[in-house]
């Protein structure tokens, strides 16, 4: 089968050996796989990455220095099903022919495989490979599986507003508009929060941040976040917002610390994989809390295909442009530049290049 | 009257001008004032403090390059009162003669005055100084002047717990048994916590956290506070203890974010005050929360001095030496070594040298 495989920091089209179910496992066939930011940070990041996930007793970790396979944000057809020897434990969820996602987990013994960061198996990068069928959540009939592939990206930001806390009453500041920030700021119109105050330097991306419910979105070049806030907020600038981080470069975090009021809670939803420097003083003297986020559970991944189906969140803006694999070098590199796409979708059958689309 | 005064990072016994008291004021005799370690900090490196207080658009910050009054955890005995035009507005809760402690801060228009860390105004280093009489708590009869002294740096340790939200169930982690640190292992005490696991590299340090209540006290360069509390939680280790730093030196937020648990909740009552560097990542996939937080509010300040009153919190452990105002200089030498001193008071007639005492 033809996979993208990630080797010495670059993207290679290859031909690897089928996958092998194991019982309980359901053999699929990509249908669709999201480029997450994390897929662009990893493949220049992945040594700082390794390091960290080690030093935090995470196992089956893998080696950057050999081939491995990216790609978490899939949805995929089933093509085959390893019957557990145990039904009552893992019955299967799902039919040969279903279209499914699942979290990015395969349950191997003794731990749980991260599929999209393994050496050893394949994941929505690959024309086929194996999830756990227990894991697996079936597409709801008549749901375009282009918006089932945001399951994953729109998850991460259920779950750092649930972590957050907010309600109709604080303010939101949403600070960049990539994808993460895009899918918070659906969130956040979901929720009723009001006013969400945005700030993203690409012009298109500060469109789509309108266009999914933003009430303001500033340029940080032109005016900073916090400032734009007060501007926005009046009298309602006497509480601070909920500021939350999608940025996840160095600096960000003691910009942040250095620019918003007292008492401010940040949710760190960026991820930055280099060592970064902070004020601890400003953190003190201003009471900031930083309460950094990650993922999501199996229940907001669930809820999160759920709403996308039902229509209660609105994730239409989010996807940008489809690419083969042949291309999906070419994508990475058109994300890197944010000014574009936000959201590439790979597609077994896509064009060679990045090519536009919406949903 | 004669005064310890902040010159060119140095203290210098001084004759000043006597304080004027405007309407409103209470003019105070000193009794005794500790020791802070943000009194260290200050005069080591006043002009981070400044930069980063005028940055966060505080106002009456100081000018380090003056002369400058330190001392914010006095107990004065009322001279002189000066009425207040407005009796209705600022009626005088003590009276002359009273004992009084106040929060640190003198109410001057347009902005409070920030005591103990200004060019213009006396504070607990100086025989007389100025409080706002509406602040004045006075000290309840019958309580040593030494324990009311310290109701400043017990209210610290108050709020940190109060804003930590920790209950019985919930285990604590101490990092540093310095004054805040042992504020809140007598808070944490006093309010049921178990167990209460800390750290510190001094052996007296660590025989006083003994003494407050902590359940295990480990020298850091042998055990890991966070091995520590796995070792002494057993099962309990299965839930994240909530952690408190009281130590503010570059590294240690980094360290932390390392050993502790995923989910842990990491209040910041330590100030560092040097830029610091940290890993977001690990924060990231271990959903970190970093709070930090500063001073107390007037309630907690009150009953603070009410639960040292009854006697509901035991502080006798806390004061360490006692010393003149010649001596001061040397008290910081000593307050800066660790091992010999936790707290100790400024008395105007204390000895030329820092002496031990026990409350």
């Amino acid at each position: 089968v033809r996979a993208v495989v990630a080797r010495n920091h670059q993207l290679i089209v290859d031909e690897v050996l089928p996958p092998t179910p194991s019982p309980g496992d359901a053999l699929v066939a990509l249908r669709a796989c999201g480029i997450c930011g994390s897929d662009l940070h990893t493949l220049r990041h992945a040594e700082h990455m390794t390091d960290v996930a080690a030093a935090t007793g995470l196992e089956n970790t893998f080696d950057p220095a050999a081939d491995y396979h990216l790609g978490h944000e899939w949805v995929g057809e089933v093509l085959d099903l390893a019957e557990s020897p145990d039904p009552v434990v893992v019955p299967a969820p799902v039919a040969v022919g279903d279209l499914v996602v699942s979290v990015p987990y395969l349950v191997r013994d003794p731990a749980f495989v991260p599929l999209g960061f393994s050496n050893d198996y394949y994941a929505g990068y690959a024309e086929q490979f194996l999830l756990t069928a227990a894991l697996c959540l079936r597409v709801p009939n008549g749901l375009d599986p282009r918006r089932a592939a945001l399951t994953e990206p729109m998850a991460v930001g259920l779950h750092t507003v649930n972590r957050s806390g907010i309600a109709a009453g604080t303010a939101a500041v949403v600070v960049g508009c990539g994808p993460i920030g895009l899918a918070l700021i659906a969130w956040l119109t979901a929720r009723g929060i009001e006013p969400i105050v945005a700030s993203e330097p690409s012009e298109r991306r500060r469109a789509l941040a309108t266009a999914l419910g933003a009430h303001e979105v500033v340029d940080p070049r032109s005016e900073s976040v916090v400032d734009a806030w007060r501007r926005v907020a009046g009298l309602g600038a006497m509480q601070p917002p909920v500021v939350f981080e999608a940025v996840g470069i160095p600096g960000m975090l003691d910009e942040l610390m250095f620019t918003v009021p007292s008492q401010t809670r940040v949710m760190v939803a960026g991820v930055c994989m280099q060592p970064d420097t902070i004020r601890p003083l400003l953190g003190v003297v201003k009471e900031i809390s930083l309460e950094f986020v990650f993922a999501y559970d199996t229940d907001e991944f669930a809820a999160t295909l759920r709403a996308i189906a039902e229509g209660d969140v609105d994730v239409s803006a989010l996807v940008t442009g489809t690419v083969g694999f042949d291309g999906a070098a070419d994508a990475f590199a058109t994300l890197e530049r944010a000014d574009e796409h936000v959201k590439i979708l790979i597609e077994p059958d896509g064009p060679a290049a990045p090519t536009p689309m919406e949903l």
